[in-house]
């Protein structure tokens, strides 16, 4: 018998809803941040050791959680492309620009080597009702990345090439999404159980370009995955209806978008979601209160409890904790 | 006879779009920067005659546009109330936050005065097809820049506040509110022939709390405006369909909702809107391509070209002629 999270991406309704959170493993751990004052954030990402280690401190702390999402970084793929990415204090930044790289640069795929060895640490120590969760950016958010050299405001290097470039930008997109599978399919193999993939910039597009460059780019990148079911996360302040024929088994709700219409516009889906992360800033009150009703909105549909974006670094782990008691109505 | 932007507010279909932008006095024009090479922000905003020569410097370079919109800034009512506002090169900064300034505190309406002068100095000096615009900000993001005392990548102190006191939020949103009406109300009494109100922070709230706070204090500061037709913009990735009801005549769209799907759902209003406005940085080819778009899209709907978001510093003023030369259609 699978776990419960795999369950709900077979479409079965639980009484009891599986969770687990984006950004789990990170910053508002206080053995997350003991850690990471010892090392770079390369290490903890390259390192199989650290990374396992970082993986499974929130596993630890809360043992009710459902999923344990592998600690990495969607620009791996990058750094695999050659962009020599390094992730300071500031934010990402990169070595070369993808305009830089030829198309048919091949993927390093040793760069990968860390992580599949970290998944299969993690796995071995898993309680047996927690899922192994692997992840990928989505080629629009990798492409924009790699355009930028960095974080942006407004993204316009990268918006601009799609106009100028639309050729080159669609061959980029589908060499990204042929990466990001690959990737997936790695994380699969090492032991991954389901798999999400991050379009985190997918809302800097207008709706036209959305469709023309992200959606059909994620596509082909969750086609190639098949092996075990499959998330999408694509950050927006609305849900476009073409994410209704995505071939992925879950749909991540941004916090933006209201439970009970995710559930009417996508019925085919799983859907996970989608409490704000800010909410968790206010208290255990709030967060408790808005986590309750999205659970009771869910009630009868598959339901992955989540937020609908990733937890804030200055989250009280005791708030998440409420939150996690609530959802599990204990 | 009215002017062609009051025409489309008061419901009339024409077929050459009147059109302006969303902070067009500002940074992305060389003769402003010029000026204010030489000025603090705040003698900008409280100097009549340097307010009244930024607010037409737009107007001189671009004949074509249809609105004059008031150089001011939406903090000027939180300065009002005694939160002490400067805003330096990183963003506003307060002085004093509103849970410091008691909630019966006197409006210090001189504060006003400058931009009322400056209202009359411009309106003396318009092309008579320029309609002049005046504005003010949303309660909700008058209260989020109140309480948090400056810029926020999360608002979590605002949003924390409203569900730790919601009855004071409610009486402060309320307050704001009727500070914001009275604002609007004085830049009529001075000239102004259309206003809008803008809740920049509308999309930070998830969907209940809109519905709460934001939309209602929003409603009641448009409530209060009768003697000239009002525009409203909400700044959120998605439209509510609640803003059908509420008291404007024109919704300003933002750039994430087509306006096709905008027409369809708020057929009562006129609507502006909704460039993005990254599509400049990406040159005339790109930005004229989409104009024509929207354009092509609100035929037969009463409709103010503009932005989905205030121009940016880093736009090309040509790139902006370009544009205004393809909605006019020369």
């Amino acid at each position: 018998m699978s776990q419960p999270l795999l369950r709900a991406l077979q479409g079965e309704v639980q009484a009891v809803p599986p969770l687990w959170f984006m950004r789990q493993a990170g910053r508002f751990l206080p053995e997350y941040r003991a850690l990471r004052a010892k090392v770079t954030f390369e290490q903890l990402l390259y390192d199989s050791d650290l990374a396992a280690e970082v993986t499974l401190q929130p596993v630890r702390r809360f043992p009710q959680l459902d999923g344990a999402i592998i600690f990495s970084d969607i620009l791996v793929i990058l750094d695999a492309l050659g962009c020599q990415v390094t992730i300071p204090e500031g934010g990402p930044r990169l070595g070369r620009t993808l305009d830089q790289i030829p198309l048919d640069q091949p993927l390093d795929e040793r760069v990968f080597e860390p992580v599949q060895a970290a998944i299969r640490k993690v796995k071995a120590q898993l309680p047996p009702h927690v899922a192994m969760l692997g992840f990928a950016g989505a080629p629009w958010t990798l492409l924009a990345y790699g355009l930028e050299g960095k974080g942006s405001k407004t993204w316009s290097r990268a918006k601009a090439f799609l106009h100028a470039e639309p050729v080159k930008a669609m061959a980029w997109l589908d060499r990204l999404a042929d990466a990001a599978a690959r990737l997936l399919n790695l994380h699969i193999e090492a032991g991954a159980q389901a798999v999400q993939l991050f379009d985190t910039w997918a809302g800097e597009l207008d709706p036209q370009d959305y469709a023309q460059f992200s959606l059909p780019s994620a596509h082909r990148a969750l086609a190639q995955v098949t092996a075990a079911p499959t998330l999408f996360f694509a950050r927006t302040g609305y849900l476009p209806q073409a994410l209704e024929t995505m071939p992925c088994q879950g749909l991540a709700v941004p916090w933006q978008v209201p439970m009970a219409e995710a559930r009417q516009r996508f019925p085919r889906m799983a859907l996970q979601g989608n409490l704000d992360p800010v909410s968790l800033l206010a208290g255990p009150e709030v967060a408790t209160r808005k986590a309750r009703q999205i659970v009771e909105v869910m009630k009868g549909h598959p339901h992955v409890f989540n937020l609908g974006h990733g937890l804030l670094p200055e989250t009280n782990p005791d708030t998440l904790a409420a939150v996690i008691e609530v959802v599990k109505g204990k």
